[in-house]
């Protein structure tokens, strides 16, 4: 059920970590190791900053490995910030509009797991997210939802916060309707000049997440690539499952936690706490 | 903005209708005449009635005109009841969850023409959908609102009822909400054993629509063709836009008209009325 | 690198063998047990005999597990001789000109397994193809090349005798060129009529190959489905793959076997023998 | 049947000239003004140079003004070289391996027209490729077959020379073949540091082409955009349609006619005079 990766350092041509790379996010879409299935073949997407105005998307409903597209674009494309996601749907449709990232503004989101019972959650949850940015929901899948209750709940302020209210407010109504109150997941949030991670579940282990520990072991990595010989230490990558087996190279980020990657390759770690909140007041009674 | 048509009658090989007609719904997806726009390339759906339960549908993101699967199956698929439509998107993505026809159990339901400032109305709507309706609606266009709205009044006991109900309430919405209280359009409903077809618009002349006048109209479409020769009154084609130039082939269909074809070619006309209703109970407060 | 499945016997709703079956064919393009490769997402096809002149084909990029169009049709056709196919492609494109079957007038061709160095031979083995028939290979496999040189070598009268020949034809070149002479595989073809299916490897062994045992073996599939409990012993089908893990229920097809089934679910097999045949003289020299 | 354009110069945000601009190539796919057809929406490519190796081409077979992704492309990538194709498919499929531009290493070609009889013609024309390209010929189209001739006939050095022996070849080769010797188009060739347009018909007008007339010319398109207040005279296009109607901004090329753009927005032309060459010693006899 999904895995994505994100990078945030020195600008690379994105190829680097999707095509040379072992085990790379493309390998994984059809041979994940760590993922609830071996196979995210239903689509991808890839969100980068660079030239023009914002973060560019390319959704595709194509499976990562097959898209030529996407090798052209990962080999000719520079970016110093960039997500990538690789799609395993469940029950809602392979169409562009439900590949992740989303975007509003400056914001790209991306998300592996799930909201339990979401289709019985479905309309309460919408009702919910403000009406001024309900008609910019376009797709059906659960992560749309959330995103659009983050940026309901403040995301473009407070991103961490308003995920913990939008998990709270999830809990909340799944509570309420005497559904199962699950959320399941890892979540990636940028505005181009910071990174959030999150990996949560509401009960039992959520779905695994790694940061790469510190240069040397991105290094490691492709040792005879000049490219990363020239590796700094402000470069961070956040990915759902690591690139190789090769031990020692990546550290966990524990479950209910949310890692903050700043520039200068800076990583910080706290507790994330859903909390229920009042619906805001833009939203109907 | 959209081209539909339909068939009801002794079963056909789809392609009949098509591909082996003069400026057939295939043709009208490159060269419209009658429509607002010429072209009608953004995806295209068929609904057809046969072997196995309830109605199929086909639906695709290519134009129809370059789609060789369409071909395929036109020319390997009988029916005695079928509804195509091309799309023109105004707006909305061009994905599979947004072609028509759309459908529910037993019932297709097609759609040419638009609800005015959609976007606007859409949350209003949308909330106004029988919750137990609510997460089927899987894509972004106005129809599939309308459809799950008429669903929601009642479509399935009595159509022409539940659309005029759909249609009051949209604008009535749409008055609530300052915004132009525009619905536009000619609109194709049928459960496989009757065909319902209906024309209206707020203001202004609605979006064009015609039957069939009677069965030697029909025939004089091909007269080599031995299919044809068979031909019964039984026979009804319903189109947007005539297949032919030949005058006095096509009978239009009245504006505020509601239109039913019933086994035996039978073609009744009735006023369509809108009129708003009180929101059924099964929605919320 | 790839699966396929056929039927010949009463007509049934497609979806019987692809969808309500256990590690149907729609399984195996998620997850095949016995495969090369357990993925076969590159697109996939089925072509069945039915209403309409000869076969029809359906072919799409997508893959097999995430097409809403399959189930609609799988569920809404039936038929009494089809052939799905699903395709992990190796080296060349995911496009619909690939996806099997291929079809020429009344035939229908599906091919598991490659030419090895195809890209090496490629040009040869075009240039052996009937000049009449040239201009029909629209796409880039293997397969389609295979098709059409057994069609130049007389698949329409003697379909076995024409592929022993095309894969003579093959090894020869092969060998002439100097490199790995392995052709390996199993292949699908069809008139409508009679379906035969080969398995052969020039060395090693081929791809896996079954054909259902016998109507009790069918029928113990699905033992509460009233379709099955109808089977007659005209049933048969072929697989790539067995769908079920029940032991005793498929024969295994031998290596370097030809198998035909005739109406009446008759299944005779003999030896496939490859031999190098002059070029055909509608060849140029 | 197909328009297309070309940008050389300073680098710009590609959306400039093709969504920024009065009747741009995006426009020209769904209302061609000078094409054989209004409708150009059988896919479309990119092809540009900025970062990475060589050029990167972009793909698609949805019509260019439905796809979300190219808006996109063209928001977040500068180029100072790029060239944009709009397809009208004339029988072949509308595949991702039929999009112009085609590539080689650094070259990149695109063709407005088509090759008469081409299906007639298209073994003798693949024969004459050189069979160590033979293997890269993965589409159906006569472009495609164009461009390889001419990488045969040396386009990696004399790209005029090289497409004058082309249409050479194929002239004589229709001739031998009693069919219709027609040549119709346009071309455009890059290798990133030279861009050349060449208009020629063996008979009659070719389609039309045109070159931007000079920096005024351009900045008169959009006044008030300050990307184009800061155009320099190095800044050329070459369009299959202009831009706007405005009169007096863009300067036909002659029929028979090849352009060369060098860097500085130097602009020469010179008669394209096809000559049947002997076929290449790397041919079969």
């Amino acid at each position: 059920m999904c895995r994505w990766m994100a990078w945030f350092g020195q600008p690379v041509l994105i190829e680097e970590l999707l095509f040379n790379t072992q085990h790379g996010i493309v390998d994984q879409s059809l041979h994940s190791r760590m993922g609830a299935e071996p196979t995210n073949g239903d689509g991808f997407g890839m969100g980068w900053y660079g030239a023009g105005e914002g973060p560019a998307v390319y959704h595709a409903v194509a499976p990562a490995w097959a898209d030529a597209n996407l090798r052209e674009l990962a080999s000719h494309i520079e970016s110093h910030l960039f997500l990538v996601h690789v799609r395993a749907a469940i029950g809602s449709p392979v169409q562009q509009t439900n590949c992740h990232p989303f975007r509003r503004g400056r914001w790209l989101f991306v998300h592996n797991g799930y909201v339990a019972d979401f289709h019985a959650l479905r309309r309460d949850l919408m009702i919910a997210i403000d009406p001024a940015l309900f008609p910019e929901v376009h797709g059906s899948t659960d992560t749309e939802v959330v995103f659009h209750l983050a940026l309901t709940f403040g995301l473009e302020d407070d991103p961490i916060g308003a995920l913990e209210q939008t998990v709270g407010l999830i809990e909340e109504t799944a509570r309420r309707n005497g559904t199962e109150c699950l959320v399941q997941g890892t979540f990636g949030i940028s505005d181009g000049a910071t990174l959030w991670a999150v990996r949560y579940a509401t009960e039992g282990t959520p779905r695994s997440l790694f940061a790469s520990a510190d240069v040397k072991a991105i290094q490691h990595l492709q040792p005879d690539n000049p490219r990363f010989e020239r590796l700094t230490p402000d470069d961070r990558v956040i990915v759902s499952e690591p690139f190789s087996d090769l031990p020692g190279m990546w550290q966990e980020i524990p479950p209910s936690t949310a890692a903050t990657v700043r520039p200068g390759g800076v990583l910080e770690e706290k507790p994330f706490v859903p909390r229920a909140a009042p619906v805001p007041a833009s939203a109907p009674a």
